[in-house]
């Protein structure tokens, strides 16, 4: 999906709405659990109910891998019944946050982009470039590169001043940098806004104002809106622009709404006021 | 294992040897290509003709989840056949360089010390401390954290110099520090030396030196000596400690050394190399 097609879907469906398909085996409700795969029959039954509020899905691979051989033939078919969906297209995130150099990197690359064909990863920089340009060099896919993440201990790292030591590309009036400012400085000269975006957490909005400065026309996807503690409205006001420019993730929000049988009727409801929600902030632009 | 049986291990064997079995399937020798699991019969005669000669197997994880759930059920079982052998125990190491916040990391931790019990896995540190303190509650496993990695984009953020803005914990006399060194700073607060291990590449002897001072007892896993150019013996000579303290690692050195039907036979020649050099080393501790 390219950024105009997923700008139109924006617009189409009132909705910058990404669900995290953080599917918990402990967590699903029990009336599924004689089902042949019981996460994969949760899965179908939340994106029957949401599709229409959403415009992209992100599962996190962790909740996958963490049943073998059988949890990864579940995610691939969580991809494959997303793409063939009537309600779609949605754009297909494999939340993987891999990190690995050139080589290696390139198997995840052909791994998520070619065989189970998701039109974006999420990717962590703390390697460098070689473990981010093999996803680039796929040029309709989405390269996701973890700048700021909202969990407590995001900051033990992201948030370290940094300098270049020795000098090399600081002109005279640039100073320190955060170190997530640095990696976004570094990946989008390697990736564009037509195939890069950035996860940046929505609890610090006044960075997300000074990342949106430095990034004005790349994607940011934010997790960390409601169980976090984000607010919406103020990472809308914050980090919009003119295309949209946002994905808001929200995970156990949405799939955990209710542990009954209307578990998906639950689920329906928290993306339809979250998705009312970003309607109204759609007016504005 | 333990910290002491490892120390154990190495001395009998008189090897620290590691070694990668990043078993790519378009390199397997064509003698193999009619078995069932190419990738699982090629690790098993690696393992069997090398299995004297090392202390640790570090199977990464990109080249068997390129495979799908194919992959997955090989990886299982070459952690098996590597718990099973007669020639062990060994060190098993998931190279997955996961990370991932609380909820995910435990998945991960559990997929890969329960489910598959491997004995340690690797760790990014980018996003703080909830990343890395859920393997760590694994106390009889190894938690193995990437600080200063060897391929050429390592340095991009690994070695900018940081501080921390507003400074919270820097004493008077401290001052900015490379964000590796950081890392390992922080990490080490969390995980004792009988419980993590740090990646630090070998083709920067300089910073082993330095980072060894910081971490006196720390286990490091090197990689990087052989194809990405560092020398064997200059990364003992930096970084060694009286404990041994190092894992080296080498992968295509070994188990590509042909790609004839030898290629078993050449890969313990490889590795009997390695290890003799490693016996040598061994004598001045």
């Amino acid at each position: 999906m390219t950024r105009e097609e997923l700008i139109a879907l924006i617009r189409k469906k009132q909705s910058f709405l990404c669900i995290g398909l953080d599917t918990d085996m402990e967590k699903i409700p029990p009336c599924l659990m004689n089902e042949e795969d019981p996460v994969f029959s949760f899965n179908k039954r939340i994106i029957d109910a949401t599709i229409d509020r959403a415009v992209a899905y992100k599962p996190n691979l962790a909740f996958y891998e963490a049943r073998g051989a059988q949890g990864w033939q579940c995610l691939v078919k969580t991809i494959d019944y997303l793409k063939r969906h009537p309600g779609g297209p949605v754009l297909t995130i494999a939340d993987a946050k891999r990190g690995d150099i050139g080589n290696t990197a390139k198997q995840y690359a052909r791994a998520f982009f070619e065989e189970m064909d998701v039109d974006g990863i999420t990717v962590n920089p703390y390697m460098g470039r070689d473990s981010v340009e093999p996803f680039i060099s796929y040029k309709h896919k989405w390269t996701i590169v973890l700048a700021l993440t909202s969990n407590p201990g995001g900051g033990d790292f992201q948030l370290l001043s940094t300098t270049q030591d020795p000098p090399q590309s600081l002109s005279a009036g640039e100073k320190t940098m955060p170190l997530y400012a640095r990696v976004v400085q570094q990946c989008m000269q390697i990736g564009t806004a037509g195939q890069m975006m950035f996860v940046v957490g929505a609890t610090r909005p006044a960075m997300l104002r000074s990342l949106r400065n430095m990034a004005p026309d790349h994607f940011f996807l934010i997790p960390g809106v409601g169980a976090q503690g984000g607010k919406l409205t103020e990472v809308a006001m914050e980090a919009m622009n003119q295309d949209v420019g946002l994905l808001i993730n929200s995970s156990r929000g949405i799939i955990y709404a209710s542990s009954e049988e209307d578990f998906d009727v639950r689920a329906g409801e928290a993306a339809a006021d979250l998705q009312t929600q970003m309607k109204e902030l759609l007016q504005g632009i």
